[in-house]
């Protein structure tokens, strides 16, 4: 299986004046999702910055197709769309009820503390990438 | 003048972990530009939501290029991209010390409460688009 | 079972600058737990607002006593200490591990859409109190 | 002058599904509101934490008077209500249009990085306490 999925609960604090979700929550989604798809892999990313790597994130687009709202339970699934020498892309999709309320992807690069991109260390580097 | 320029200093609640302001956070700021730009147009944003008329999110991308710290003044630029009959893009450029660190753009749909696409207003109509 | 616990895992959204959880977050865990207590005992916050029923919160207070990180689970346990006419308060408290990281307590009034405080409804008034 | 205010936008990001800002948000207004403070007095709190010292929160209450709305500017005013050796403890008023909207307080510790108390470095215990 190369995508992974986790179920979150929508918080009141992530709803806003108009009644749904505020648009940069969705964001939030995203790392959760990512973190347990790395748990799921046996990964555990504050292992990976108590190693000195950290995941700075270089891009990010979503499409919002439809509110979400107080409550819901969003499912987040997520996946590794592309790895390259020091980058990974992660896909991203959320429902609700079987509904898809927004899909998007992020780029991080890898690096030390002190910013600097390195390789991406080989317990990332042989994980699945959906193609 | 097509772009509007409005400066927010990083609060300590906007970094994470890593030292630097988490990446939702940059939404957050082009949430405020948007609304200082419409302000600076003499519209009130509240003022459209009390008409009747609401800004449905429907897509956004980011490109972090550098990382924004605590208590930095962030310059948040933004402009009128394009603008269609019921959705209008806007286009962002962040900046702290005359560097750029983020670019973006993100598009909005007019809608009714209920969440219909209406034709945008004819006070947003008569705002420069900058092409 | 008068007391209710729920588990929360840590977001690094909820991390600062500092390396531990920002402050105000742990009052977001709040309304998680109050949401959960209430669901356990068969109670739906968001129908209770789809009946024109609000809680607004009128006070507030957290003794924190020690940092929280990110990806710990936190242990939130609630229960109603209080019951008047129209207010409740629920006592909170946080832990680690099984080490009590904070306690805290809030009162929130009961009150219709236009902010009107009114009697707590039936079911609430049912819920048991933890004295 | 023992008291300091200053002016905050409220942000869309900052309300909720009940149309007005959320509880959690007050806590974030009194980090600008300490912030400010310490800088009129020309202390930066950035360049503490560059020196070593960490003000860990220990306590804080806050007590609800009214809603604060999307887009008022909210005057958060703050003080020293007490030093000790190695504590203080802040005082806050938040006001809307001269109408009060919440008051508060919060117990701060001094530290170094890993937490141990230190006492108030002098920059700190010069600064005027409003008893």
């Amino acid at each position: 299986m190369k995508t992974f999925a986790t179920d979150i609960r929508v918080r009141y604090q992530e709803t806003d004046n108009m009644g749904v979700v505020y648009y940069a929550n969705y964001l939030v989604w995203f790392e959760v999702a990512r973190t347990e798809f790395l748990r799921s892999m046996g990964l555990v990313y504050r292992d990976l910055e108590d190693k000195g790597y950290y995941l700075m994130v270089a891009s990010l687009s979503c499409r919002y197709r439809s509110p979400v709202r107080y409550d819901d339970i969003v499912r987040a699934e997520t996946w590794i769309e592309e790895m390259k020498n020091s980058s990974l892309k992660f896909g991203y999709k959320l429902s609700v009820n079987g509904k898809s309320v927004a899909t998007g992807d992020s780029v991080h690069v890898f690096t030390n503390k002190s910013g600097k991109p390195v390789r991406i260390p080989e317990e990332i580097r042989s994980l699945p990438v959906d193609i």
